[in-house]
């Protein structure tokens, strides 16, 4: 990755104007796309938040509802065996 | 948030029916929604994960395009005075 | 960022010298002391990670372990109200 | 989660007595271990947290000491590669 000579810079038009060997456009065109993802993701997380506000407002117990979530995404029988391990371990421990 | 006497179960179809006094319905509307974003959430990062896939295809420096993006999310001048702050740092550390 | 023609150097041993207004010296002990205890949160990060394997070697669920040193971090009565509620919005689910 | 008819729990001081097969002492031994290194893991970040405190009493900028102990971590090659690549893409893009 080495860039010799700097060429002009007037091809601002041009849609293969290359500065130091690259494609401005092809990396306006990375960056653009990335920071739009970005902003996207920056709204869900904020929408997010949104839900588990009203959740609270509504009487709900936050940290429960991000348990149930995590459990959602487990198979029943890992569910399962995994609780029978948490009791064993508990009693084992005096908990 | 104490929960008292629970009744029946029968009410799956009732609206309103209600568990350990909560509103089944109301909770599963929250997950649901939480689970939604969640899953748009993790396409965005795929979508992300694949422009720098096809940025680094392109001959390009990921992380000097990560650089780009932290600091087209500044202004100019906080960039400058950072940049000066640290050649100044570097300097005095003979780096 | 190339940084030319720059005043000498040769206050090195001079305990107050300054570069561009700072103390050089104490710019470094800083970042010396710094770069020295996030060593040492490294080393812990590892040693927790092999009591992890030898627990896995051992026979243990290291998930389950987690879990348990999460509730140790817990009052018994917030314990048993989350897992009340827990129970409660998963029997609301049909969990 | 309710455990009920369990075989006695006498074998306390039994160095080797076991609950659902697994060594109570062993997890017992795991988890302590666990706890103190994430003890001290936490003293680490309030230390690191006291000297980025200590440093913008002393007028230093937090955000350029953080680039600095980034950098220190590179070799030099590596940071003379990148900034080139930095400057060529902010040219390319008008920065």
């Amino acid at each position: 990755m080495t860039f010799e000579e700097e060429e002009d810079f007037d091809g601002q038009n041009d849609p293969d104007r290359v500065t130091g060997g690259i494609s401005a456009d092809r990396l306006r065109s990375i960056i653009e796309r990335v920071e739009r993802l970005e902003e996207e993701r920056k709204a869900l997380a904020g929408d997010i938040k949104d839900i588990y506000t009203e959740a609270k407002s509504a009487g709900f117990d936050v940290k429960v509802i991000r348990q149930i979530i995590r459990l959602r995404k487990q198979e029943p029988a890992e569910i399962e065996e995994q609780e029978t391990l948490l009791s064993i371990y508990r009693r084992a421990l005096g908990m």
